[in-house]
């Protein structure tokens, strides 16, 4: 029997895991200086959760199964539902603001394809029960923060940063109503991977009136923020979301990464449960998916049979991100090396038992290990050594057998000195 | 809607999260050092893989689906035949021995039980393509590495060990075929969790002759390593493996762990795999199912299609090590706690922007900073502070705005020094 892998998945020997465990670490430590705290979820639900606000693209491309209760479950294509349900479990309970992140592993039912897989991690961060633009700010920063971090700079990356809210009030103007907009939105969305010739036939066949067509067009043409109060006079509530994100500028500018955003009207995230402040992050070089997306979502909870409380969001997966990091030879090829504090050899089989000993004693005190299964002659040893990347070696020979002591071998300048046992035993 | 977690999964709040990374990065750390590299594959494979070589009760468990293309795919309940499927597709360029770890998430579609769970974490250490009984005792030793770490002594647990080889050549004596055993080690795996009355029952079922049944018994009545050869002149096979679990034995004496451990011919294993030495490792009290179990399997490779190579590893699920540790009382429970190095607050509303600016570019060095969402007097913010477990104060005022400089506050006894925000900056 030889059985594959299923496509879209992925096999991660320790060479591609020690790249994942780099990129996770980092998603991690820049999240807790940030002071949001890690939570997580199972890796299925209820199917239901998925159907309801998760929007058309998800649930199509969900894994669902039933269990022996018939129960209708699905394996987790996003985290945000799951978080919904968490927060609302111990809604009052949970001290507020509830800053948490999550690395998840999700899976979707899509054609695998360049940074899309059928199954991949993404690191979400989230910040529940405040209004204020100051925690859509914080989330762009952590964002940014964590990909400076990489090496990535504002040459190679932007924000693309614009409001569901300005939309949904300069929609609403121009005479459409709330029904309409979740699939004009999903539209939109795809308005840059599309032709076109493509996006103004889905258009027309949304929008029947040429007029209305006309509008969005004016829309989406728009770029710089302050040529939105050219387009039409502004109703309140677009006068609202253009004050809230000059705000957000403001704060990202005082956050010193201003270099890295910029207002774009056409990002418009696909999901359907956004409501203001939306961005995305995309390669300047255009080349790319979108590296994350993220923004406010002010009814979740609400919608997942809870009170109404604000919160705004990210996520990013690991597939985009790996691209772009090793486009631009950001990625640590020695990540995989292994970090071993010392190889223990022998000059004579008849001290492998004494080996044994001193690798198990040495190891039980926290240091990294290793000594050759094979035995053999010194040289032999020391190549199994120099094989799996061993700085260091101890040597055991007949002043092991006379004084209990051990030549300690830097592999790198052949130098060795004699160490007694103990004192090896509690060296740092 | 309001919608629950299903039934055997579990929600990981931050509380719960911290637990999960503390027994995740113990299980990661101490393979490390002892020299396992990490590997982790897909979440789900092909149903197929599982219906091999799994033994029934994990067949019976499996959550089964059908991707668009109806293929049979199933999320995985445990790890192993995936680290086959990849150890076989590279067989020929990964350097043995073969020693790696994973610390996968797994799903069993099982009735939910204390120590049993549908969705769980399980630690799993193999070596690969070492014939040596000393691969054998060094999965043991890391083992009860870890298991020592978290503060478990030898009067908490115990590896309990035996042999697969030994007992098949032991009932193949006694008459048993190689087609009988894989029903026969599923029932005498079950033993010590009947009633005698049941097993006996069992035993009967399976096995119609007396005299089989009554050398069953004879053979699981055996107490120490020494007996076995009381039961019947050995064949060369039986003494061979004798001979292997006495320099098994000898082994783990040298590795300093022979205190935890102990031959126990009841320890059979479940799965259909094994073919050498079995271990499990058991609460003394006998309370709780096993904390973790493995042992030798060097015909997998070769049943899932590759060459014939030796292999012995160990799986040790969370949810039984998290309740005996809990009632051990080795769990920290200030594991959870936030550490912050600072907490930004303000004298004055106005200085709002410039804490902003300071708590970014405190982060953006690497500190985990946190200051208040509602702002307030000084007095609310360092309510707030002490909330969230600050135990470093950064206070801007009056020598802010004079001289850049910020009040440094120890939270706990209350002295605080001036200190300009660039010396801020670099502080350790």
């Amino acid at each position: 029997m030889k059985i594959q892998a299923v496509k879209g998945t992925r096999d991660f020997y320790p060479e591609e895991m020690a790249l994942r465990n780099w990129i996770v670490d980092g998603w991690k430590r820049v999240s807790v200086r940030n002071g949001f705290a890690e939570f997580d979820g199972p890796i299925f639900e209820y199917l239901q959760m998925y159907q309801v606000k998760s929007g058309d693209e998800i649930v199509e491309q969900l894994f669902s199964f039933e269990d022996r209760g018939e129960r209708k479950l699905a394996i987790r294509p996003e985290i945000t539902p799951t978080l919904a349900r968490m927060v609302n479990q111990r809604i009052n309970s949970l001290p507020r603001p509830i800053k948490w992140f999550s690395v998840p592993r999700l899976c979707r039912a899509e054609r695998p394809q360049k940074g899309r897989l059928r199954e991949f991690f993404q690191w979400n961060i989230d910040t529940i029960g405040v209004d204020d633009v100051y925690a859509d700010a914080e989330v762009i920063f952590t964002t940014i923060d964590y990909l400076q971090e990489t090496g990535l700079t504002a040459k190679d990356i932007q924000a693309k940063i614009s409001s569901r809210r300005l939309l949904k009030a300069l929609f609403e103007a121009a005479g459409f109503v709330d029904d309409e907009l979740p699939a004009l939105y999903l539209l939109l969305d795809k308005k840059s991977k599309l032709p076109a010739e493509t996006f103004n036939e889905m258009l027309e066949e949304k929008v029947a009136d040429p007029a209305r067509r006309k509008i969005v067009a004016q829309i989406m043409g728009v770029k710089e923020l302050n040529e939105v109060s050219r387009l039409m006079k502004l109703p309140e509530e677009a006068s609202a979301a253009m004050a809230e994100l000059e705000e957000l500028f403001a704060l990202l500018e005082v956050m010193g990464i201003s270099d890295y955003c910029k207002f774009d009207i056409g990002i418009v995230r696909g999901l359907a449960y956004y409501t203001g402040i939306v961005f995305e992050v995309h390669d300047i070089k255009g080349e790319l998916r979108a590296v994350c997306g993220g923004g406010r979502y002010d009814n979740l909870l609400k919608d997942f049979g809870g009170p109404a409380v604000p919160a705004t969001g990210m996520g990013m997966g690991d597939c985009v991100l790996e691209i772009l990091l090793r486009e631009r030879g950001l990625i640590d090829e020695s990540l995989a090396a292994r970090r071993l504090d010392y190889f223990v050899a022998v000059l004579d089989e008849a001290l492998r038992k004494d080996a044994i000993a001193l690798t198990a004693r040495l190891r039980r005190k926290g240091m990294r290990v290793e000594m050759s299964y094979k035995g053999g002659g010194l040289g032999k040893q020391l190549k199994a050594a120099s094989d799996i990347g061993a700085s260091t070696c101890v040597i055991m020979g007949r002043e092991y057998i006379e004084e209990r002591k051990v030549a300690v071998k830097d592999m790198a300048t052949g130098v060795q000195k004699l160490v007694g046992t103990e004192e090896l035993l509690v060296m740092p």
